[in-house]
């Protein structure tokens, strides 16, 4: 399909710290003139699901002050350089933030957070087969819980709206939904 | 738990479209002061899983400039004010972009677009029973295209990264869950 929606210019109107705000003027099918925002998400990310060898998934509790409230998610980080490869982020969170390392670390699914104004991406990693290496390594201004749930258990916080976190939930569905079309 | 990292102040830098861009201080749990970013989405949205009475899923092919490709995505949209409830919006946002209306719309899962900066809330609703209405009834920034996909095939996208947006790819994989556990 041909669109006639098309971006003729782009300001960076405030710089931040891990995104940049700009405003773009858009040229509308209809011809008008409109400014949209356009949020630049600097360096992108990892998630991972981390799978012990019982089955059950290693899960983060820590303040977010963004929505001002606790939440449950899976382990993530954003990438050290625009240069790295996101499966060398997710072996990284992943030990940082668990304490946890795996030998197999394999892409799950790739998302996009905010299509209608934001660039940012995460890549979802599967880590199975977890090896205790002996504590979390956290930088300064992390200050998480870890704790381990079955699968079932996730998916009722999931429907039931106590986990919101996208990244998460579409993690851990597509994990399940894996399981699932593989007869597990 | 008790968590020591607290917001201390916060600043409207850049008012937007449809976000707020804020620098927010925040104390650290070492008691150092740092500034974060904070978007505030206005209003939050809805989105919709809408099932055909075959079981084809109605999706939306559409130009998105903040990423610059044509994405596939479930029919979403922003509420009209704060006040409106998310099911008014998905209502009127499946019969606006697809054509469709149901009678049977319910609470599917809710999210949060990106936890670590930014307020922006989405409820997925799933709607089925879908009975066309003639026609769809799109605003003059819309240019989109329609065509109903299969479960499988949606999930193929899904797995291969042909569809990355987190809102589609948790919404479609928590309706395939829902129906595996329905045992469907």
């Amino acid at each position: 399909m041909e669109y006639k929606l098309k971006r003729v210019g782009r300001e960076l109107v405030m710089p931040g710290k891990v995104i940049d705000f700009y405003r773009d003027t858009m040229e509308l099918p209809d011809g008008r003139i409109e400014k949209w925002d356009y949020i630049d998400h600097k360096r992108g990310g990892a998630c991972i699901v981390p799978v012990l060898p019982d089955g059950r998934i290693l899960m983060i509790h820590q303040y977010r002050p963004a929505i001002d409230r606790e939440t449950l998610e899976l382990p993530a980080g954003a990438r050290d350089s625009i240069q790295e490869d996101t499966a060398v982020t997710a072996a990284r969170e992943l030990e940082e933030e668990t304490g946890y390392r795996s030998d197999k670390i394999t892409l799950l699914l790739k998302l996009r957070s905010a299509v209608a104004y934001c660039s940012e991406f995460t890549d979802v990693y599967l880590a199975e087969d977890l090896i205790p290496i002996g504590g979390q390594h956290l930088d300064e201004a992390e200050e998480i819980r870890i704790e381990a749930f079955d699968l079932d258990t996730l998916l009722e916080k999931i429907y039931s709206g106590q986990i919101q976190d996208a990244k998460t939930a579409a993690g851990i569905l597509a994990y399940s939904t894996r399981l699932y079309k593989e007869g597990k």
